[in-house]
């Protein structure tokens, strides 16, 4: 465990003060360049304004200055686990984020379908995106085959994505991918990496093989790419570290993963901020910590729409109140990574951050904007820290040291 | 030794330029709810705001975000001593709080004399905090037993504290502590947390079972609680590590025992800010670096006194310009931690820090207060970087690296 999380461990509480974590996912963005504000600043957001003027405000730091993070190292982060101490393999989360059940000792890697010419060389990394329902009926040709003694499980994610998961005695990651991530190409063999891993290379390898032989009459998705070939991180809990009795009210089933990967409970709820809220009423006594995520941000800041991402900050503003006459110990407004319209994905600039308690220390900030939280009394802080902070303000943390 | 520390004992040299650390104990605060000011916004500190002018400031974070200083990691952070890398147990810190002359070798535990009822549950943790005259009789009949060939000498603190300081040979710390910490329960019994340590905690449960007899007709003070088993930790010093000739002014012991662990003179002083700077100016010529150390600001936010907490300020402000009148090269105002008055202890939230020296790049901040602070030019920043910032304003420091 990370030094710094062996800490809090020792020096966390129980208390009756509750934690709330309200995270956009993409929040950050960047100024129109029209009009010199960015989403954020565009939309209007009293509420969100009203709580960075009580509160105190900063801009997070997802991992490192100038590293963009994939979902996993951002929430990571948020939940307090440094993102290059504990990695999450591509495989695995694919796998959680169709709340497939992994058991002890199973590698899961992230598969494409693809296309391949008659040498052999791929001409299309995603099969010309083939159908999820076509790409369910070739998950059952390959599923269930087993190979030395090994399992695996094909099933099917969304388009020409799936899951490969090998279950049986001795697998250890540490293999190469197959997808060599560029066209023209073979597909790569799938090589030991170390001495441990040369079953699971051996058996990846002839299942490849025999996908090969299965799906040579199904062009243009007649191949398979595999990469990402990881096991279960068996991460410490928020329940260990923290002490805290934690659930995730999510929309997206990678959101729910991600959060059962750090021992969250998952609590059912529609995607929509309203359902949230209301899911988060319903069980608003049972739990200590909620972690409530907003996907649509980063979609609309994917999908390069500026107007749309400006609108989804309006709509939980909106909601905002009813939120509050929850009146948790600490409420925090984050987010994962920034998302900015303009670049349409994810990107490396620090986020605005807001968090909000009877005993923090409220700086001059009024409005909850990328440029008012660069002067926020938090400062341009590693998102890592968010839950330190949080535990302090809810009077979760003993002194430390002597 | 910390990485960093090697760089600074590398590059350091020495010069006559002079450096004063004047460490207000708890500076940091929270606002009272009716004006918005913490305790230092509201003292009028016409000096400390001119020297903040003339200066650079920022907020040093004594160990991480969230997290609550004791008084030692607190004030080895300031003299530049990573406090998570250099810890120091309770033992030790209230061996060297009564000026206790630890030998090498010897394991001080620090005591509470406690109530225990018929049956051995603890009732009192602390014995109706029996008084200091009483609690010396006791330590006396507890004092020099030798066990197994380890000489135990039990030394009074305060009240119901003691110190018990086992010196012998083959003791090694790495026990349990024998205070549950609550009430209604058994102490528990001192167990070695790994294989080295079990003489030691042998002789320790036999001390305890010897002083459960002894002590057995002395109801309240009936039994005895062991905690923080530890030895000197011997820190590499200033002198080796600066190349600095530093003393310390101050005028509770604890303090000075903090100082002496890292090679610092003590200089005896009374205990008003007045007499420390009377201290100060007797020793000036012979010493390159003075830790100037104001407890009773931490006293006073301990208290939830607010406004004896401002008159504090008040009154080391208007002693100021004596101080100044020195000329040191570099001088420093910083906090071990924040002490709020409103939380009515040590708490999480960065602390006030003004540099000022002929050398530094004056920022825009024109008063000395959390809030401005907050946009000055040294950022929010981990305290343990005040001191190589020190040695560089004083230009004790070469360049590092071709």
């Amino acid at each position: 465990m990370f030094s710094s999380l062996e800490i809090i461990k020792e020096i966390s509480i129980t208390s009756p003060g509750k934690i709330l974590l309200l995270v956009f996912d993409g929040l950050g963005g960047l100024p129109d360049p029209r009009t010199g504000k960015t989403e954020l600043e565009t939309a209007k957001t009293p509420n969100l304004d009203r709580l960075a003027a009580r509160g105190i405000c900063g801009l997070t730091v997802p991992v490192a200055p100038g590293i963009t993070p994939g979902s996993a190292p951002g929430h990571l982060a948020l939940f307090g686990y440094d993102p290059v101490t504990f990695s999450i393999g591509r495989g695995v989360l694919e796998a959680v984020g169709i709340d497939f059940d992994l058991q002890p000792g199973d590698v899961a890697a992230r598969g494409n379908f693809c296309t391949v010419d008659e040498a052999g060389l791929i001409t299309d990394r995603r099969a010309g995106r083939v159908s999820t329902e076509k790409s369910t009926e070739l998950c059952h040709l390959l599923d269930g085959q087993t190979i030395d003694g090994v399992k695996i499980i094909v099933s099917p994610v969304r388009e020409h994505r799936f899951i490969a998961v090998f279950r049986g005695e001795g697998l250890v990651p540490g293999v190469s991918d197959s997808d060599p991530s560029r066209m023209g190409v073979t597909p790569a063999p799938v090589v030991a990496l170390k001495k441990q891993a040369e079953k699971l290379a051996s058996v990846a390898s002839r299942f490849v093989a025999q996908a090969k032989g299965i799906l040579a009459q199904h062009h243009p998705a007649n191949m398979i790419l595999l990469r990402g070939f990881s096991r279960h991180p068996h991460l410490p809990t928020m329940g260990e570290i923290y002490k805290l009795k934690p659930a995730v009210i999510a929309g997206y089933p990678m959101y729910r993963g991600l959060a059962k990967l750090v021992g969250m409970e998952v609590l059912p709820t529609g995607p929509a901020i309203e359902d949230e809220i209301a899911t988060l009423k319903q069980n608003y006594n049972n739990y200590d910590f909620f972690f409530l995520h907003v996907k649509q941000s980063d979609s609309a800041g994917e999908d390069g729409d500026f107007d749309r991402k400006v609108k989804i900050f309006e709509q939980v503003d909106s909601a905002l109140p009813e939120l509050l006459k929850l009146e948790p110990d600490v409420i925090m407004v984050a987010g994962d990574h920034s998302t900015p319209a303009m670049l349409r994905g994810h990107s490396w600039h620090p986020v605005p951050f807001l968090l909000c308690s009877k005993w923090c220390r409220p700086d001059r900030v009024t409005e909850f904007s990328e440029s008012a939280c660069i002067t926020g009394g938090l400062g341009i802080f590693p998102a890592v820290q968010i839950m330190p902070l949080a535990m302090a303000n809810a009077l979760k943390l003993i002194k430390f040291g002597a």
